[in-house]
């Protein structure tokens, strides 16, 4: 069980994992959802020649207020879906931050503040890999209250071709239930 | 007529525009374009609670070598689409920098390097004043070559919902021919 994450203003985040998980749309949606919610926000994504197959990552700050350094040192809250991203970004996390681990990436033993879910299996489930990613978002979001759930079902429907639409807002309600077991309750 | 414009590297490339122009969308598929090419990307956007009607802004930095400063200060390359924007950004040109601006946003005088297409308009003329965007994407690489124009079909494809592939291609196809008559012929 993990204790209540306190929310910290500005919020960084880092979404990371191989080339073609996803992980740019992943920041765009949430971006989008921290815009559509009135937040003022800064999205950075990096990569290089080897993106398609490299550590892949990209970066949302959020904060109530202007933000003055968009850059992330260390995440408030990490997403990881790759062994690779994992060994590039898994100890570059705040004291009081949290990561969301997929379990297929081997790792040891989680260190307090590491969660390790399911992510890729359920969208494997739910008949996409490809929509890790979104699992992903719903179970940061279940933990952390990131961004509004509606706000994210927007920016899901504004970003995601709209044959996708469905499974990705299932992957996201799959998410927002895999997170939600690991709230403490008040 | 506009010099040939001398592409340094890295090179930085601002997008700006009010919000609800596609801005966001213009710095994905430029920086799309550019991975796909096998460049080194950076890519940021930034907004505010006002991005849905104040300026708005994305910058990407394109380089062959990894990217140790992502800021954009001045920019090479900018592309402009509301008067807002260009209050706020049509002076932070590199010196040396190329400026597209549309011609719906009341300059008074070109500066050197600033010059004055339809964008807007041309995108009316297609039927869909929203992909002014992709108008002024196709303007700044027939001037520049920023990125191969094959690429930024293939982005388009990646990103744009597929019942609007056609007009935004036309609308690149449009923006390649006018920022193409700017050229200096060998």
């Amino acid at each position: 069980m993990h204790e209540v994450f306190q929310k910290p203003d500005p919020l960084r985040i880092r979404l990371s994992g191989r080339g073609g998980q996803g992980i740019i749309l992943s920041g765009v949606i949430i971006a989008q959802a921290a815009m559509n919610g009135g937040q003022f926000v800064v999205h950075t994504q990096s990569y290089g020649p080897e993106a398609r197959l490299g550590a892949s990552k990209s970066e949302v700050v959020i904060s109530q207020r202007e933000i003055a350094f968009p850059e992330v040192v260390l995440a408030d809250i990490l997403l990881c879906l790759s062994l690779d991203a994992f060994h590039k970004y898994g100890t570059q996390v705040a004291s009081h931050g949290l990561s969301v681990v997929d379990d297929l990436v081997p790792i040891e033993r989680p260190r307090e503040g590491q969660i390790v879910l399911p992510l890729r299996r359920t969208a494997r489930e739910l008949g996409n890999e490809l929509t890790a990613n979104i699992v992903g978002i719903g179970t940061v979001i279940a933990l952390a209250e990131i961004v509004e759930i509606a706000h994210v079902r927007q920016a899901i429907k504004e970003w995601v071709k709209p044959e996708f639409h469905m499974i990705n807002l299932q992957a996201f309600d799959r998410g927002l239930q895999l997170g939600g077991r690991f709230r403490v309750s008040a």
